[in-house]
């Protein structure tokens, strides 16, 4: 009697360099994401089938969240490269990383480098795969809004950091996209200047729709000004992005408990988040656990009611199994894990089950995204719940039971030529 | 009898790595810049003295004038580190291979890395030495002549190839300094579009001094449509910057051989040159033969009357005295050429004989520099010659006999209230 040996087509070790921030005040900081990456290598040396022969030998070196990112893995791989980079997110650590690696035939799975430089894949960007959807993933959500309520201009308000530059990096993918579709635009930094909320309503009234970035108070204080100037009747159209609902991008909520908190709740109810659509299947809850248990042993807590898994703890995750999926497949081929061109081009044009659900990269190896509106449906409560989903592979908008056509119907405009367009 | 031995206080072997562009088209190709830093190799060598200890093995690599110098940097240097890197000089390829230099503690010295953005030298850039006058201190020149002569507002118009970025980097230096005077500026980009003189026309009436950099076919276009609009008469003061007498910036030369000379002559009696003021000594002669026999080897000649030695090329050459002046008071500090930070120091706030003249280098380690302006002495040849010079070391302007007060002084415009401003 044989019993059954673990069967292993290829054996092969995967040298893996994760390059992320050690401070835990990132959502992706290497204490959050590393259990999630042994979920994985877990995960893939315990099931029986084709990945059971991988190893992969995972080495987590500090990005910061700029040129130390570079710094990091020249310093690591002078002696031997590695077979694989997961990381960085950071936009300027992650241009650093990314053009060495492609430089070098490294393949580089992120769930970041988000913004819409990081597209073009042509050039000294050749070796990226995004298993996060990028901020054009999510103006495509906006683009959809726009051609569906036949809404005609746009003002941006966003407060840029010169430093990380979430909100600026999020808001210029969805100016490529609106731009490119002859929408009208302003844009309005609220950063470099003493934060003036009158002075971003006199700009408010030249615009349909009011798309903002930016901390939460400042977003209350925009909310708050509209209100009092009578523009949440329906003249104007208000959004805010608020991808993880981090402090990185705002935070939806209305309430300080300042004697402002009634008024405030009122003027909620013309605001629309646009975030993450996040599912859940039965497999993540087990996930989710044990992050939760890893990130608590040192001394990560979630307080606020946040998450420990986020859409970066995940996408690392689904990292691992994507190039396990695309190595399998080169080596079937006749080829090794040395051939960082061919292995990254297998990750792209694919759908494969992630942790959380189905993933599916396009054929630029981006990952198509799904979205979220959120809006206020209870009014006496001030509560939100999501009232549209947007789908990335498809294409396409789905109402939910808390929608309301009037919410997203412009009223009382001067000049106003309401035009719905084919959508 | 003793022949008096060759006298060396030390013995050092330093390893440079200049990174620098292997296409002959860049006035700092490799093939135009070893001759000049062979010569300076050659002279440390011969000369008895403090200096006579020291071998430098000077390796070159393509730099490129993009990521790939850091790719060559990053690959050559796994081995052992370089002492001393010389270059790069285009700025997207210098600021990456001077943030990891800097990170290396290896100190650069370029003749090129002329943005403004390379001044800060408290983070990223701290080991890098600048033996070039950067566009900061071109700027002050431009400062110096409204300061003097009274000039209130300019119009930037420029060519921004979004590639090397040359005259989009020169004039961000002077827009940081005259903005930072409270000078009002506008700025018209001519490349994006399709170049439309009449349209840089309908902008320069709003301002009196208008300062150009764009290539030869552009500015000559401007002038003739200044001229035909009657700009050319004092109503306006323009100038064009073109450093290096060098396809990058432009060509002052009005001539073309059609049917518009005589007009582009007269149009150009109108228009001043800034550029790098060059002095030449005795020793200087030597230099430029030997450069130009090693350059003609190579095949490299330069016709329109080019010359040979160049800013760039002088500059290199000029690199290896000062860091062996440094690093012998490094050494003689007790300290090697393994403390880079205490060399790039040593190299910082000092005067010393460069092979064209004296090299000044301010305490942020970066050169002084001399600027000419030329002006059309002669309308009838349509000859230009030098009219005033900028000294940056004391902030003097000279007054040359060609210097004629006329030129520089606004006539005839709608709303001008002349004021002489303390200089």
């Amino acid at each position: 009697l044989a019993l059954p040996a673990r069967s292993a087509e290829f054996r092969e070790e995967v040298d893996v360099l994760a390059v992320l921030p050690a401070n835990n005040s990132y959502l992706f900081s290497i204490a959050r994401v590393k259990p999630a990456v042994e979920y994985a290598q877990r995960r893939l040396r315990a099931e029986p089938g084709p990945y059971a022969g991988f190893t992969f030998n995972v080495r987590y070196e500090n990005s910061g969240c700029g040129n130390e990112a570079l710094f990091s893995v020249v310093d690591r791989s002078c002696g031997t490269k590695p077979d694989l980079i997961l990381g960085p997110v950071c936009e300027y650590a992650a241009a650093q990383v990314v053009r060495l690696a492609s430089h070098w035939d490294i393949p580089v799975v992120s769930a970041g480098a988000l913004a819409a430089g990081f597209s073009d894949k042509h050039r000294e960007y050749s070796h990226l795969t995004r298993v996060a959807p990028s901020y054009l993933k999510m103006a495509e959500t906006f683009s959809k809004l726009f051609q569906r309520f036949g809404w005609k201009d746009a003002l941006f308000v966003f407060d840029d950091d010169k430093e990380e530059r979430n909100c600026y990096f999020a808001l210029e993918g969805v100016h490529s996209i609106l731009d490119a579709q002859d929408y009208k635009i302003d844009v309005l930094d609220v950063h470099s200047r003493e934060m003036d909320a009158e002075e971003v309503i006199r700009h408010v009234y030249d615009s349909e729709v009011i798309i903002m970035c930016a901390g939460a108070d400042i977003i209350r204080d925009i909310m708050l000004a509209a209100h009092r100037q009578k523009l949440t009747n329906g003249s104007n159209i208000f959004f805010n992005i608020e991808l993880f609902n981090s402090s990185s991008y705002g935070n939806g909520s209305w309430r300080r408990g300042d004697k402002y908190d009634a008024e405030a709740k009122q003027a909620y109810a013309a605001l629309n988040t646009v975030t993450l659509l996040r599912s859940v299947k039965a497999e993540f809850e087990n996930f989710s656990m044990e992050v939760k248990k890893s990130t608590q042993k040192v001394g990560i807590y979630n307080h606020h009611g946040g998450e420990n898994v986020n859409m970066f703890v995940e996408g690392f995750h689904d990292a691992l199994l994507l190039y396990a999926l695309a190595l399998h497949e080169v080596m079937k081929n006749g080829s090794s894990k040395k051939d960082g061109a061919q292995i990254t081009h297998r990750m792209w044009n694919r759908t494969f089950e992630g942790i959380a659900g189905q993933v599916s990269i396009d054929a630029n190896g981006d990952r198509n995204g799904d979205f979220s509106v959120m809006a206020m449906t209870d009014q006496e409560a001030g509560t939100f719940q999501v009232v549209m989903n947007y789908f990335g592979v498809n294409e396409t908008i789905q109402m939910l039971p808390g929608f309301n056509r009037e919410r997203f119907t412009l009223k009382g405009r001067h000049h106003m030529s309401f035009q719905e367009n084919p959508s």
